[in-house]
């Protein structure tokens, strides 16, 4: 029949023969497996690895789905109806991720984007990474009657494929793809391949995104990391380890601790959130870094990310309450999230010729020990090759 | 994981072991269990009741959920999906509730609260008692770039934990306890356990809610138990009985029906909705009533609550046509149905402090004979002790 | 209990013996039925037919319906979920229908209309026939607070009910009828039963929709039948034709294009849309037809239809690229697709007396033969009757 693929979009993955691939959500084969389950003696190898597909009830978790990822050295979930998020990951005695007075993992069909001006979005917030996008992210904004909401629609739109691989060779990397579409007649035609990869015996897993514009126009699109970490990392005296050549206020309430950029208070009352504009510098002009480590700097989470790809990094300091949402979040982007409009005017808004796609590539590394936060140090050191982390007062945009 | 809780706020229930307890719905456990049923006779008892849990089918009530609970002396039913909702009750030849327009029961992934103006809540209404709450009630209205929804968000929220519970004591009382959650990063994080509990051969049900204020600041709430009753007690002549120091009209539509405020007439075209403001007194200051009673004064239905606990009344009578709807709401609350920003303004915002909790305590009993309908005017009486019932003509806020 | 119908309103039809009926949907006996599936052998029958319903699963597809039905002569396959619009159909090597950007079925759980100031209906529309309406349709506007959405609510409303019979009798028609509710209290008690009929062997089907006012006011109403072509059929130097009268701009852009309203252009980058108000004539003041045929004027499709039903006649010529929607709209309404505001100001808002109904049928046939396409032209000629088609270069209405 019309307008529906004959071929489903996870092929391309599933003709790899180089991985056992399983299809769990496909709108073309008519897949949305509910539950699901492979480990490795499934497959009958040696290394140790646990997949599982559950569908979450009640509240508004009803018909949400959670994939999580066991593995020797780390575990790692993602929740496919919302966009591929990743919720949270562990290696060790070091959680990846942020406890939220948001408990439940929101499926889309309770949020509402446009509640509170635009902010709906906070409804369901409560990731570790929560890809802010496509047609657009930021801060909520009008323009031309039209309201582009706080951070964009991905988060909140379910996979329309999600396959999971294994490698059949050694040491039999695991991934997860799923294709996140945002189409609108006249205005989008985006699909993002959302991609997680992990390699049991290792603390860290990578992401692979991939975003097409399948329209016969040029549009523009925006991309944030919303990359989030709490306790145990995030504590007093925790700080951040970044190569950057500048550091200037996002908003006026973070002016007074401009200083104090790279350090973090204990749980604080009233803080609210000091938002950072942050210009890295990269090895070649590509590879960089940006790590949280504790206060006494034996453990510490680091972002690997090519600024060739994502220009822009916020750094999100949200040391409220515990309660409150107790929380930093280290954000690559291709801009900042200031509202569209700002963006656009500031000629940050990127575009993708028809049919153009471009990747994203993000390594998210956990630090075990004081000598591999000293490694990440010397790194950031060599990046920065002596030149001056510059404190700008001034806000780099014109608010409207 | 993080994020998670690990252990179900319904272990609170399940382990007070007077009762046998069922989980319905629970977030942390995963459990939606679509269909259940459960009898006297499955548990050994010679007192009759029956009680069914439901998943509806169709239309947009595709996803609800629903819980009937038959004794010989009162039916009731709840609708979990729609915030514990209380759709109707029927005990002899009396039914609780009324004929919306909406005759499905919908479930809050087809609502859309912003709809016309704010005004999305009027597609869902249907309920013999509906929480308007709890983050905010009454009519729609504007402030600093958000739109506060006609009657908030709570009946539009659906229950991350159901549990029922039978007393293993005699008389076997039936406990149905939800936990509706209103949360949303930055702004709220409201948890009410909303109760309804009934004794197998009584004619009355009782509610028992308690709100919590999660976050580590003050918040503001508002409660308004919207309780709502068509024929066959609403009929011409009906009339409410109450014991009231003052009645003022909450719209201009109710100045013309001042005087007649206590009594209603016949289904009436175009008539639309006259809406009262009233100063319940009580005894002790505390417990009050307020019945409507049948025009022969042979049936009616008393509600008791306290006004410590809800001060402001509103009388709500709709007495249109059948088909538009001839419904009269008796509605006990924090505050009056205004906007949000008019009972802030007026100082009627109830706050809550940091893990403050509340508890609202209301009783529904159906009056099946004339002397019991003498016997609650003789009450009112008793309360009002001869002080005179107010009638004042202006209208106690000051529209912005 | 209140408020829930005892009798479903499929009992009309199910009563009816000279069908086997089979209900598929509804909220009264509490039925959705995820899968199904008749043929004329279960039946017994030599003509062949097959009947599926599916449910829909991934994406923005979680949870949609398909009811497919499949003849020797024809497939037409219809969404519940979306209203029962008529998503495609195809007769021999003629499909009807067209490719949207929206790939996916799209799930009124994943919609909000409110979106892009009321444009939120475009992240859905993807269908062949997708009625527009009830309450309203057309172009977004405000009016008195209340925002109304593009083309209205109904293709984003799930059917409550759904039956699909076989005539007992040769030839053995299929119907498939859909229960659709627009209710809102205060604001709306419409019903529509939507219906969809055809006869195996032949390459048409029919639509016969009732619209039914429950409510005790009058209330107005509008239907649009947006009916959405692309190729085969749809191409460089395509025709329409249909009796006219006049033809004049629906929008600044089509007022270049005047003179050639009636042929199509190839795939134009940046063509947008050319949108036409026609004003149709009709055999004895009521039958009309209009065509869109082929290049080579050896295809096509005619729809057939009454101008006292359906008086206003939208041609939108969307002959933009084929990735962004390369398509043709012939939409018989009550009214133009303006905003509510102008039509009701132009005095084209119909109205429906308390409890009255209305009645639409179209038929929708495929030309599989230059004959057919020549007895089309001949049709039209006819009814034409030698009278002039008035291009006139104002628009029929005045933009407030």
């Amino acid at each position: 029949m019309i307008n529906r693929q004959a071929v489903s979009a996870a092929e391309t993955y599933v003709k790899d023969d180089r991985y056992w691939s399983y299809v769990l959500t496909d709108t073309v084969m008519n897949i949305e497996v509910p539950a699901w389950s492979l480990s490795n003696r499934d497959l009958g190898l040696p290394t140790r690895f646990h997949i599982r597909k559950k569908t979450l009830h009640g509240g508004k978790q009803e018909g949400s789905t959670l994939i999580e990822i066991e593995t020797d050295a780390m575990d790692v979930s993602i929740v496919p109806t919302r966009g591929m998020s990743i919720l949270d990951a562990r290696s060790g005695d070091v959680t990846l991720g942020w406890n939220s007075p948001v408990d439940e993992i929101v499926h889309p069909a309770f949020m509402n984007l446009e509640q509170r001006g635009g902010l709906g979005w906070l409804d369901g917030f409560t990731e570790l990474m929560v890809r802010c996008g496509f047609e657009w992210t930021g801060h909520a904004c009008e323009d031309a009657g039209t309201r582009y909401t706080l951070h964009g629609r991905s988060a909140n739109t379910p996979a329309s494929t999600v396959v999971v691989q294994v490698a059949k060779a050694y040491p039999h990397g695991i991934r997860v793809f799923g294709l996140v579409k945002e189409k609108t007649f006249k205005f989008s035609d985006l699909e993002v391949w959302a991609g997680l990869s992990i390699v049991p015996g290792e603390a860290r897993f990578e992401v692979h995104d991939r975003i097409t514009n399948l329209s016969d126009y040029a549009r523009a699109y925006q991309i944030i990391y919303h990359t989030n970490f709490g306790p145990p990392l995030l504590e007093e005296s925790a700080k951040v380890l970044a190569p950057l050549l500048e550091v200037s206020p996002f908003n006026d309430a973070a002016l007074p601790g401009l200083e104090h950029w790279s350090t973090y208070s204990a749980p604080t009352p009233c803080y609210d959130e000091m938002v950072f504009n942050c210009q890295p510098c990269a090895q070649n002009g590509d590879a960089t870094l940006a790590a949280l480590v504790n206060a006494g700097e034996t453990r510490g989470v680091v972002l690997r990310y090519s600024t060739q790809q994502l220009p822009a990094l916020t750094l999100w300091k949200n040391t409220d309450t515990l309660k409150q949402g107790y929380v930093t979040g280290i954000e690559p982007g291709t801009n900042a999230p200031y509202a569209r409009t700002i963006e656009r005017d500031m000629g940050r808004l990127r575009q993708l010729a028809p049919r153009e796609s471009t990747s994203f590539d993000l390594t998210i590394e956990v630090l075990d020990s004081a000598a591999k936060v000293v490694a990440v140090r010397d790194e950031v050191s060599r990046i920065q090759g002596g030149r001056e982390t510059r404190l700008s007062k001034a806000q780099k945009r014109f608010e409207r």
